[in-house]
């Protein structure tokens, strides 16, 4: 039996990792929940769940939650803030941190279950984009494991298991996207709603814009870069725009190994919980009558030039990295309340950017000196237009 | 520095190995090679790779060998026939044998090289077609390592690694041969020029027939059963005409994963040589820019059901594929002598088949029992043409 913590257990990823663990009550125990603010979900997560540990990360919906709570059960421990979640992160009992916040919220407190050595499932790609190097440096010093939830981490992490020496290059593929095939001047008119129709995967609002843009594959590929130790150079994007093939290996004799699977986020999930071993998912089993061709593209950086951004922020250094996810977060905050154009978000990334003067990252301090940098002249931006 | 031993250095996989030694002289030395009767060429080889011990299977051609090869060098030992094969593949010095005989004839020293102890490097098929359990069973009791070579099963031993235990189904993938879509009623008329032109990849003539067929493939069915201990009904076969994804192995969690490469059979020779590690192969790299359309389909029975006979012996017992197998020898050899036409193998082999009753197989003495009654057999239905 394994005790998960679940970082996030709202939101997309968080529901799905539920929704694994229901289907294995004897493998997995959820010992602690955290939410920000959606505290209606959260209730009843925790009456089904029954978690030692529960947070909600902003303190008037913590006061609401814990009064309604406490009439059914006083074990519970209801924190709220950056400390809660860090509590939630660090318990003694946890086994694996399900890390599903969305955005550079998910870093603090994935650092801290790293730094306390824990096993960590990573889905919130930022804590990586914008802290690798200090992350996976604390990894290795504490002795955490981290293993990566995104379907195509998780497709290259399956295919490398002993074989990681032998490695020549990452293929990360990706959909495309809903507008794979618009035009430069097309793109500029696509509403919002047109951007949260993802042809192939169900996801949260965010990574779903992201994936629109591509700038999910461009922070991916940064991911990578951590994860696996890749220089930016040996991580190649090809557009796949049936997401049946999740990533691929290739090694130094030519050998390339794919992990393929249904577009269904839990199988990644559960692999995160159950590894190095495997359980039974009764119904997300791959067709191959079904879906009997499978293409690849060049991706069109002309077109969804924030995946070059992102590679050219790899190549640039880590402050870079950092200011690219801050100003997307911005852009794609305000692309979602209806604010800006969809082109408008590489634009305001593309220009926050230039602006940038690289900075040494040696702590977590200096990430968030950047990434409050970043989001400041991104609104700076906005208001000016 | 690894010690190799080639059965059968002449043939199309035993050149190929030689090229891979060739590229890597720092890793690999050649210590014995054997012919059956092909003298020019394995007088070059022994000439550029100085084995220890030379075989000549046929016995005038020995005698030939050692007389020209008397003046060059008196260190190697020249031996012949069965026992001189079995010396070569039981050679102490030899770290791997790669077995590359053709037919059932790479049964009794593949099986000595097993009982040794030795890792074999399997490249023929029909040692475990018609001996496998005994040939695995031996293996499990002595120790010795069987590292596939076709390239689907060797993509399928890389897709596995450490998760065996999880398998839940393999997928061999097949090209098709170079009469896929020909109908019924075409593939009576065919030429043997015709069946040896295969689409896809550079092989032995036997092989190429029996891909033509679709046979290989049905022998490969019934070689994963014995590799990978799997069940018949839980290894699939898939048309997958471009033949890039050379198989995959489905895992109880739906996860599936693929090896990929280009048809290049250098490329599995060179992993079973160097596994688990792998060394550089300069010019074989995928790409996917050029190989951006992968297709799957069923494999259709009706027209090439050679593929349905071999999974039907499978379920019927051992002696059932030694029967099969025996009886495809005779009727390929004679299709490649063009005396019988393209749908008499399948006729030929089904019809030896239909009046073949099952024996128990406990030893090798069993097995060629049924391998020689098969044979006979299907001569006999040739003569009463």
């Amino acid at each position: 039996m394994k005790n998960i913590s679940i970082l996030g257990s709202t939101g997309s990823i968080g529901c799905q990792t539920l929704d694994v663990i229901r289907n294995n009550r004897d493998e997995f125990n959820v010992c602690a929940l955290t939410a920000n603010s959606n505290i209606d979900i959260l209730y009843k997560q925790v009456l089904e769940f029954d978690p030692d540990i529960v947070v909600v990360a902003d303190y008037e919906k913590y006061k609401e939650f814990k009064s309604s709570i406490a009439s059914y059960n006083k074990h519970i421990e209801i924190l709220h803030g950056e400390d809660g979640l860090n509590c939630a992160a660090t318990y003694e009992k946890t086994d694996i941190v399900m890390s599903a916040l969305v955005g550079i919220a998910g870093l603090k407190p994935t650092y801290s279950a790293v730094e306390k050595g824990k096993t960590v499932a990573l889905a919130n790609k930022e804590t990586l984009v914008t802290a690798g190097r200090i992350v996976t440096n604390t990894a290795k010093e504490k002795n955490a494991f981290i293993i990566p939830v995104d379907s195509e981490h998780s497709a290259i992490f399956q295919c490398i298991d002993r074989n990681r020496e032998f490695i020549s290059k990452i293929i990360l593929t990706a959909s495309g996207g809903p507008f794979r095939k618009k035009t430069a001047q097309e793109l500029k008119d696509v509403t919002l709603s047109d951007a949260l129709q993802h042809p192939n995967w169900n996801m949260g609002k965010k990574i779903t814009i992201d994936s629109a843009t591509l700038m999910n594959k461009g922070l991916e590929v940064i991911e990578a870069r951590w994860l696996f130790d890749m220089a930016a150079q040996n991580i190649q994007v090809y557009i796949h725009p049936e997401s049946i093939i999740h990533s691929m290996v290739e090694f130094i004799d030519g050998a390339v190994l794919a992990q393929l699977g249904v577009p269904d986020m839990k199988i990644p999930i559960q692999y995160s919980l159950t590894y190095p071993e495997r359980i039974v998912a009764s119904d997300s089993k791959l067709d191959f009558s079904k879906h009997n061709s499978l293409s690849f593209g060049e991706p069109d950086t002309d077109r969804f030039p924030c995946l070059k951004l992102a590679y050219d922020a790899l190549l640039d250094g880590d402050s870079s990295c950092i200011a690219l996810n801050g100003a997307n977060e911005v852009a794609v905050s305000l692309f979602l309340q209806g604010k800006i154009g969809f082109t408008e978000i590489y634009d305001m990334v593309a220009k926050v950017l230039e602006g940038h003067s690289k900075i040494n990252i040696n702590s977590l301090d200096d990430v968030f000196q950047v990434d409050n940098w970043s989001r400041n002249v991104a609104l700076e931006l906005y208001k000016k237009r």
